[in-house]
């Protein structure tokens, strides 16, 4: 399956250079499953999606047409991954944003990625990454398109091996992956990193820490860094196309083969829509 | 006069969402006055390109092609702003890197713009930025395509008294404004900050540090903060289409008329190739 995208609504439509997504990276994306043509988890993607833009002051499209989209772009797939970017729009040279700027938005349509079956079954192990994120409170949360951090942590590896990276901030506090948020297990309590600073505060962390008391579990969202993650029962990474991983290695640590990815995941797709 | 641009060479080419540029800011850019054809002070312009380039591991495109580009974009008009944007180029989903992907660049052509001639001849005031730069010294210096801190700063003045936003980091560090190096004379010396955590080092700020001893200056790089800013003798920001302008206003603060900012300008022009 090729790459198809949509540029608002167009397929193979035209994205220019005035576009102030590729000037400055202005503005917000998504990555989510589609399945049989139904976005899963649709409602808390656009929240969340809906959320990011405002933090940035952009219009968001309409969930509506942004689901005319998905329909057009996936109707035939049994299972695609498609990526949502909206951006300010177009404007002139210069920072300055124009009043009433109308937002673009790109749909791309990409194959299900085909990641290792022992992913799920045995778990995967980590890179610890050397760069540090910064500290952006105003951008803190947001799945913004200033992704470069992302770029060259993801570069500090080639070897396949390494399912992700893990990023913590320049004090040393544990953040997230790459590609993924990061939960560890603390006898009973799930704990994931608080946000506030740096990371992309995903819908599937959001979902876990939703479902969590369901499953049994108390949770909690605060700072921790290297150390007491070692001193962890378990680690899991999550994202909405895997759904959950548990985390084996990370540099010599190792942990014992748990439950909680699958019992995660089992949860997470039970809420299909 | 519209915007032209090419991709690749190509008048009106296509930029796709699949452009790490637009996927993650995955780039670099510059921007640099055109006059009768002529690229003012090409080489500074493309030794910063060229680095900053190196600095993301991208492949930069030759000078050659790119005076190509630029020739062809120029060649009838007396005076441009052309944008210079090299992305790491294409690829799929997934913030992995290709090796041997090929960087794609976009040219932009944009009218000279008409600034007020006070800016000129009596200076400019400042708007002081609430955000703060973030530190990432893996980026810092970097012309690079992740530029929503300097959009959110832009964002918080629409008062067209204030030629340009003066940026602090998160401890108080004075960096630079949000298009423009800053510059402060004490005394005999021109003092600018010193970008090893953020911001971009701009060519014009690099040629007033080459410029300073012929000018009778002596030149220091170092950290200052906004007290030791206001106690200057004269303040001043430049970048390379402007050139520089003295700032008399910030806030509170004023400063007396000086010739500091007309002595650069015109040393600066005596610069051009």
């Amino acid at each position: 399956m090729q790459i198809q995208y949509l540029i608002n609504g167009k397929l193979d439509g035209q994205l220019t250079p005035l576009d102030r997504g590729y000037a400055y990276g202005d503005g917000v994306f998504r990555t989510l499953p589609v399945r049989q043509g139904l976005v899963q988890d649709w409602q808390d993607h656009y929240r969340k999606l809906h959320d990011d833009c405002a933090a940035l002051g952009i219009a968001c499209p309409s969930a509506t047409q942004l689901l005319a989209d998905i329909a057009a772009l996936c109707s035939n797939e049994v299972a695609v991954v498609v990526k949502i970017v909206i951006t300010r729009g177009d404007s002139v040279r210069g920072y300055a944003v124009i009043p009433g700027a109308q937002p673009n938005r790109a749909l791309l349509k990409s194959p299900y990625p085909e990641y290792p079956e022992q992913h799920y079954s045995q778990g995967v192990r980590l890179h610890l990454c050397a760069l540090r994120l910064s500290w952006q409170p105003r951008l803190a949360g947001i799945k913004h398109l200033n992704r470069l951090e992302n770029v060259l942590a993801r570069m500090e590896w080639q070897d396949a091996q390494f399912a992700d990276g893990l990023l913590l901030d320049g004090v040393g506090n544990v953040i997230e992956c790459t590609m993924s948020n990061l939960f560890m297990r603390c006898g009973n309590t799930l704990v994931t990193p608080e946000l506030t600073q740096c990371g992309v505060a995903g819908v599937t962390r959001q979902r876990i820490l939703a479902l969590a008391p369901r499953l049994g579990y108390a949770k909690e969202v605060r700072s921790f860094g290297l150390p007491e993650l070692l001193q962890a029962d378990e680690v899991i990474i999550c994202n909405s196309v895997f759904g959950a991983w548990q985390v084996r290695a990370l540099g010599e640590a190792t942990w014992a083969h748990g439950v909680l990815a699958s019992r995660l995941r089992a949860s997470l797709s039970g809420h299909e829509t």
